[in-house]
């Protein structure tokens, strides 16, 4: 059921998804930044196909550079909320680490738009775009502290994290070639981590059974 | 020394590079569309960063996407050319896939501008882009056949290629972070591969030290 919008007036009624219009703006962003690119897309553009005013879309957001920002957020507040959890598990760092590679797999294979391929926009090197690099970095910290706890020596930690990291975001470069990741392919990519940092294949395949199990706890 | 240009006249003269006027065009193709972005590039921009009139780039090129078609092409080529070499070379098939894979992320990690950054533009998808698919998909199927003769099993090794050139693309990503990949990283990387492809510590020593040897005989 549609909600009545809550901020300024919509050009046409209520949210057409039942979102609000909020959520309205950053699906129209998520769509137009995907498919026509983000420098092709004005702010008119994007308040059309939210289906509001553009003085709507500014009483939100300050600009598109906003409503991208905000979409960056969301392919990282959810893996350091997984993450955060984690952390504190009583499973092995191995199974933690396989259920953090899933999860984060899962979530850059989520959504109808792939909202991670706009990790390559020139644009975002800009200083308005910090608190997405901020998060981003605490994210590959979190992956850093668990690949020093299954045992990886310090001094290698920040390759064997950038490793696992490049099997995880190839997600995005795989949903940019027509493929559609699933659940298989998250979990491959999850055994391709413990893989890459050279745990042997009784440990890989206990980490797989009980991240798993981390993974149905979570959901 | 520069060398008089032998197409349409300059807007100034001879190529200030010397490489000619189609390399100048080339070159300030890669530098506007790496950091102001494709979109945001117009064909009169391209021509004036390149030195050039409007007309003398149309000679060369029917437009901006026969430029970006080209210099997609330059990231996949001279990989399939080393394919070509390295699948006929009497190496150990792990040798050889080692050399690919090094071979392959000292490409994607050289000249002044990221190149494969643009792999995730979504323009790409049309139909004028078909050449460079049709590349890079033949280069997915090097990759297949080394990994296929690593003793992969046939039916794994789609996935095993892909993790593969998932672990080789991501310094792509690693380059948009600011970082600047050398040949540390791309050993670490021809490294990895052979892990994720569960080759025994053995064996990947071998293919190591007899993958530096065929990099140093190809240069």
């Amino acid at each position: 059921m549609a909600t009545p919008s809550t901020g300024r007036p919509r050009a046409s009624g209520t949210s057409p998804t039942g979102l609000g219009t909020r959520a309205d703006i950053l699906a129209a962003g998520a769509a137009l930044f995907c498919t026509d690119g983000f420098a092709s897309t004005s702010t008119h553009a994007l308040a059309r196909a939210a289906g509001v005013r553009q003085a709507s879309l500014y009483h939100y957001f300050s600009g598109k550079d906003a409503v991208l920002l905000e979409l960056l957020l969301t392919t990282v507040q959810p893996s350091l909320d997984v993450a955060a959890r984690l952390l504190t598990a009583d499973e092995s760092a191995e199974a933690r680490l396989w259920a953090l590679c899933f999860s984060d797999a899962q979530l850059l294979a989520s959504g109808d738009d792939n909202i991670g391929s706009l990790y390559l926009l020139p644009e975002i090197s800009g200083e308005s775009f910090r608190p997405f690099h901020e998060r981003r970095s605490e994210l590959e910290t979190t992956y850093r502290t668990l690949v020093v706890a299954c045992g990886v020596p310090a001094e290698s930690a920040p390759v064997g994290a950038q490793l696992v990291l490049a099997l995880v975001e190839n997600v995005i470069l795989q949903r940019r070639r027509g493929a559609t990741p699933g659940s298989t392919t998250w979990e491959q990519i999850a055994d391709a981590a413990l893989r890459v940092l050279d745990i042997d294949s009784e440990r890989r395949a206990q980490a797989r059974r009980d991240g798993a199990r981390l993974i149905a706890d979570g959901d």
